[in-house]
Formats: C-alpha cells, sequence, structure tokens
C-alpha cells in the first residue's frame, strides 16, 4: 500500500479491520517498527480526534511525527498550476508539497472541501496536487469527499458489535445541522459498507442525494422510519446538499433521531463519527445509552490509524 | 493521589514540595517511570510557563506529552448538560472529554473563568465537567478559581528562601491593572499559604474582597502599608472584583508597590507569578533587584509539576 | 559558537558546510550527541520550513525540540526596557527570554522587523533583547535583518553545484511583489556570499538599494540584463525599500526572472528561499526547469540546522 485514502478491496478492508483488532488488543506489539521514520501530519483545517489518534499511532509504532497547523502556523496555499500568484496565496502546493516530501517519510494530509467549487472538489483536487507533488505515502485525514480513517475505525467497530450477522443492516441516516457540512464522512461510510458487502440503507430528505459514485449499490430512500426498521446499525450525519452544491435545503419533518424512532429496532446500535450537536442530530437519550457506539468508534480511531501506518511502513 | 486540582492537606503539601525540591536537585531521577503513559495538555486559553513547564517536567518522567490548542486547533465546546446544540458550539464536553479520556492516561487542562456566570465560575463547572466525564486522572493547569501547580511552585519557592522561619509573613497584596482578571492565582495563593501554616496578610482596595471559601483565617486590610510592614514575603498580584463580579473598581490610591513602600519591610521576597505589567503591578527596581522571586517561581513550576506527575503516575 | 545569529567568519562558514555535507551523508551520525538537550523553537511569526528542519535537525541529534507559537499560544511581548505596561503588551521580554532561558539549554528564535521602525529594526533589537535575556545559546531562525540558517543552506547548495569553479560569479537579483517583504533573506545572503569570497552582483530598480553593511563589496546595478549575463548562480527575491524604509516604490520594467532573460547565462543557476510567488518573481518554466535549485535549497535546511546545532551542543 503506498497511498491511504479511500476503500481499495474487501481483502485490503479485512486485512486492515483485522490488524486494526491486534493491534487494540496489543498496541505496542511493533513499537520499534517505524523507529527512524517521520510523519508529517499536515492540518489545512482544525481537528481534535484526528490530530490526537494519529499522533498516538505513529507513537505506538515508533514513528515520530510533527504537526504543521498549515492553516495556522504556515500561510495559504495557491492549488491553480500555471497560476499568477499575484493575491493572497503565498506559497503554490507545487513547491510546499515537495518540500513536505523531501522533510518527511510520510504525510497524513487532512482538507476539507470548499463546498462551494464542485468539479474541484469532487476531484479531490488538494489531495490529488498533495499525492502528485508530495512523493511520498498519503494518507488521507479527510479530504473533500472521503474521509477513510473514520470509516476504517467505523467498519472496525461493526465488526466488534455484528454478534454473528455477516450481512447486517447498515442505515445511512441524516440527520439536521446549521451549517453546511461536507459529504466525506457519508461517501466514505457508504462506501466502506458497500465494499463490506453489508446491506446498506441510505436515508435523507428529498434533496440530498449524495453523489452515486459512493452509493451506487444502496437502497436509498425519503422514507426514515422505513429504513430503520430491524437495522443493525445506524449511521447518522448530517451533510449538505450535493446536487445543489453546498446548500442547505429547508425539511420539514423532523430528522433527528431520537429513542421513538428506533422502537422497531431493538438491537439497533446508533454511529456517529463526532462531534455530534446534541438535540440537534442525535438525542441525549441515545447518545448516553448502550445503544450507542459513538465512543467506541473514536477510540478505534486509534487503532485504524496505527493500522494503516503499519502496512505502510511494512 | 488521583486528581489534582486545589490545596489537599499540609501532609500531601509538605510531601509534594520535598518531592518538587528532590527534582530541582536530580531532574532525570525517574527518567524512565513515565514510560509507556501518555499526558494529554489541553488548552482553552493562552499559556507560556504553565505550557512548557509542564511539558518539561512530562519529559523528565518520560511521559509522552501531546498538546491541543482546543481554543484553536479544534472546536468551541458546549458546557450544559441537555443543551440542544443548534448554535456555535460544535461538540459537548461529554463527548470530547470521554475521546479524550479514552486516548491518554492522564489529562492537564487550562480553562479560564468566564468572568460573567459567577455561578458557574464559582463552581469550577468547566473543570468538573472534564473531571466528570474523562474518567482518568486530571491535573489543573488553571481553573476558574485556582491555579494549584503555581501555588505549588511558589511554597517551593517560600521553602527554599524562608531562612528558618517556620511561620514567615507572607502578604498577598492587590495590583492595578488595566485588564479584568481572574480569581484563580489569588485564590490559590492564600488557599495554600494558609494551609501550610503561613501568616497571612491580604491587602487590597474597598470593593476587592476574595471569596472567603479561599480567605478565612487571613488577616485582611485595606491599608498596604501597614500590611507590608516586616512581611518575609510580598506576593503581588491583580484581581478583579469578586462581589461585583468580574468589575474594575476604580481605586485613588496607587497600589504599585514600589521599593519605596518595603522601606520598611528589609528582608522582604519579592512574588509574582507573572506574567507581570511592569511599572503598572510592580516597578522595574523591585523586579531587576535581589528582592524578586520571580525567575526562581517560574523555573520551579517544572519541578512542581514533575512532583505532582510523579505522584500521580505512582 | 554560542550564537549564531550572522556570517561570522571564512572558517567557521567552511566548516560548518562541510558539517551540513556530512550530514546529508549520514543524518544520524551523532543521533545520542543531543540526548537530554533541550530546545525551545519560538515562533513570533509563522513558519513552514524552518520550523520543520529544525526539528528535524534537533531530532536528528537526538535534541528534544519544544515548539512555541508565541505570537498565537503566548501573548504580546514589550520590547522596551522601562516601559510603563498599561497598553495591549502582556510580558516584557526580560521576562519572558529569562525564563525560557531557565526552561532550555538552546534556544531558537523567528522575529520578523517591523518594517515601520527602521532603528529598531536596523539594531535587530528584538533578536538582540532574547540574547540579552535568555542567557543561552540563541540561534536565529531569521530576524529583523538577517536569515543565516538560510544563508548557510544556500551556500551548501552552491557548494553542491560549484563544477569545480572557486570564485562563481553570484546574482541578487530583485523580484515583483505586491506585499512589503522584509530584507533579511537578502542582507544574508548578500553577507554570507561576499564572506565566502564569491563574486557577487545586486541587481535592482533604483530606491531599493539594500542597508551597505551587508553589501558592501558588492557590483551594484540598476541593469538587470547586464547582472545576469554569464551568471553561474541567480538568487531571486524581493525586498521592500530600505532607505523609504518598508516602502513599495512603483517599478515600470518587468523585473520578474524569465528563462528569455538567462538567454545568455545558459549554466545559471536559480535560487530562491521559497515561499515564491510563481509566474510573478519567478515564472514556471524556470521554477521547473533543472536550473532551479528551490527545492535543493530547502532540502538543505535540515542540515544547515543540524551542523548548527552540532556545533552548539558539541
Amino acid at each position: 500500500m503506498k497511498h491511504f485514502t479511500q476503500f481499495d478491496d474487501k481483502n485490503m478492508a479485512a486485512a486492515l479491520i483485522e490488524q486494526a483488532l491486534a493491534f487494540k488488543s496489543n498496541p505496542r506489539k511493533y513499537a520499534d517498527l517505524g523507529r527512524g521514520k517521520r510523519l508529517g501530519l499536515i492540518f489545512l483545517n482544525p481537528s481534535l480526534r484526528t490530530r490526537v489518534s494519529t499522533q498516538i499511532a505513529a507513537s505506538n509504532l515508533g514513528i515520530e511525527s510533527i504537526v504543521l497547523n498549515m492553516d495556522k502556523e504556515s500561510w495559504a496555499l495557491e492549488m491553480q498550476d500555471g497560476a499568477l500568484m499575484n493575491k493572497h496565496t503565498v506559497e503554490h502546493i507545487k513547491d510546499a508539497a515537495a518540500v513536505l516530501g523531501s522533510y518527511f517519510d510520510m504525510l497524513a494530509i487532512r482538507a476539507f472541501p470548499s463546498l462551494t467549487n464542485k468539479t474541484e472538489d469532487s476531484d479531490d483536487f488538494i489531495l490529488k496536487q498533495f499525492i502528485k507533488y508530495a512523493n511520498i505515502p498519503v494518507v488521507s485525514l479527510e479530504s473533500a469527499i472521503r474521509h477513510p480513517l473514520q470509516s476504517l475505525a467505523d467498519m472496525v467497530t461493526i465488526q466488534e458489535n455484528l454478534r454473528n450477522k455477516p450481512r447486517p443492516k447498515v442505515v445511512l441516516t441524516w440527520a439536521p445541522h446549521i451549517k453546511a457540512i461536507p459529504h466525506a464522512v457519508a461517501n466514505s461510510f457508504a462506501e466502506w459498507s458497500l465494499g463490506c458487502g453489508y446491506d446498506l440503507t441510505i436515508a435523507h430528505p428529498e434533496g440530498y442525494d449524495l453523489d452515486e459514485r459512493f452509493t451506487a449499490g444502496a437502497t436509498i430512500t425519503h422514507d426514515q422510519d422505513e429504513a430503520l426498521r430491524d437495522a443493525d446499525f445506524v449511521y447518522v450525519k448530517n451533510w449538505s446538499a450535493f446536487h445543489e452544491y453546498g446548500k442547505i435545503i429547508h425539511v420539514d419533518q423532523p430528522w433527528i433521531l431520537t429513542e421513538k424512532k428506533l422502537e422497531k429496532s431493538p438491537e439497533a446500535k446508533v454511529m456517529h463519527c463526532l462531534p455530534v450537536r446534541r438535540n440537534l442530530e442525535l438525542s441525549d437519550e441515545i447518545l448516553d445509552s448502550p445503544r450507542s457506539l459513538v465512543q467506541q468508534q473514536a477510540h478505534n480511531r486509534i487503532y485504524a490509524a496505527q493500522a494503516v501506518l503499519h502496512r505502510i511502513i511494512s
């Protein structure tokens, strides 16, 4: 594995899940494997779980990580080839990525979408530019369209809660929010759930269809109640409109997930990538109940990242 | 010791002071004791001495520390249980603290008061919420009402300068400032000085009484000259009004501490937690004279933090 | 060597260049030499290359480095002795530098010029205040008037590309920019090129003369074409006016360096310290051609810093 930016194939996913679970039992098993290697953690956007879990994952493997908050400690990057740089951007990604590539053994990068330039976002332009010019292995810490480390941690968490059901019913249900939120987590969760062979239903209000590149194969409905029936795993997530790109379309029905809506799904476990807007996306009663896997997901972020870094340096 | 957030009892204080002095002589004595342990340093507010001294203290013990500037690198936290999170807060402390608790072996947290919500500040609400949800040992790096690592370093410094006087006269004297400043340092200094059995006098202008929970047992006066007479240690500190919460009340007299005011206290050593506003709180002549212990206090911050971390991991 | 803030003498420069090249071949040769030593990296301004390359250099030597973004994580410093601190500055450099000096074994500091106070900038006031009060070795990570680690990396890069020419023709040519840019890189490059005995020509539009303290001994011209003829190394850099301090003076001619301007210098290598404004200072065609040494310079920053730190701790 050179880069880790998306779901690759079912075998690779299974191997990563297995490795993550192995690290969860024994985090320091390969504590010296990464000795002498350096990982650059590049943040173009804020982060809590991703930042800390990746640093810990690296440390568990003996990899030295150096954090660069490029949005704050450094300067604005120009992304367009051939640009005349006489405006606010200070350095071209060509130059910055190449330098970082010469300083580190691998890079991990967080780069959110603009939510205004659909073509560039859909093409994962910033991540691709980094990969193109850095010339070393790159791990996505969430890009414009995917959040693969989150999804790997989610798959690890589902695996831990499968109860001998090889093809669980997994529901991705849209939730309300007050801001325009990226599609990355939803896209990746669909991509990985389908890739792992799960029975995926996506429920969302009209106008909130996701990019079909990620959802082809899923059952898609606007009827949340129908979707939730007999669910094994319910993933709650807001996203902004994709077709009317980055817009927030008014929704009449209450799409917040509550305990009442899960009456017909007594076994359903509830997932969310965090941060969660309590009582807007998800009710307190669910988040604070045994249904909730959100803390388990967050904790598994460490081992997901560790499995990926382990594979890259192996 | 599970958490370190306040003065506990005299024996504990004496043991920590002794341990801090032992580390000052031999910082690397237990250089491997913390191997494999991780400390999360969480800053909701800026910091220089606290940030660096705690990192060094952890490193001296072999503890890995990871810094998270939550005010800048992460997002605004919701503190209220049951809140409908449809405003600017992005993550509930419940969720964030629980995640951090699952990532680290111990946390150290800086959280200033609002200076607007007296009830919450007085109850040390943010620190308590962190402790409640993190479920691992927590060290206060200054909370709404206390700064115990500063006070421990102050007690170490007093100990080093006692000159065989078991019950020195210690004076906490209010100083002018242009901003509304928290009460944490003043409260903690009173709490620890009294707890260590020192003869504490607090001098401040009318209207600047501190919370009696911290000052009961001290001599309190509005007469700075009287307070300073025969002082062994003079701690200079501004704080905003407590009863008229967070207000700056106009003061007619010049409360800046100058050499002239110390004429009748030839042996008095002068202390300040830094950062100090020179020539507003304290004159240059004092700060740059042999009376000043401010650098010694700052240096002792390392060993105070190291003694606390040592006790937590022992 | 106690401090590293400027060109010292030719022998010292030669020794540092040689050591840097040795580390480039074998970065971990002295991987334990700095064990137990701590370097404080203090940033009053943003940084990418300097920040990361210095951390890596320290790590290669076993030195522990702790980063403090004083512009963001800490507070505004007062620089004037005797100041009445009743305005926006929160801590005096006297106190902050002394504390940092007591926490670390050595400091590295980035402090840009104001570009408004010519006297203070020209005197390198902030750097000198740090050195005065920190009382431990200080490495400049770019000061108001010099960027010696950049220049050392530049000299290493020239050395690597000398092709048996002991006294190459080196041209420092002014480039357009939209912002008022400090003189530090230009000053230092002139200082080191002349100090190393190179044949230095400086080309710039009228009004852009640099401080003669750095340029005495160079050929100075307003004719860029003439300057570039038969050049071996062409260093492209913008700077604001020095005599009309910090001003941007309108320039009629196109001073951007293009391939066409180098027609008569087929062997010329092109240098820039980065970040570079593409197609404003330098054309894409040059930056992406074999002429360009900019990535090599950036990479050599690691070994330049490592050579300096090595000498300080040896």
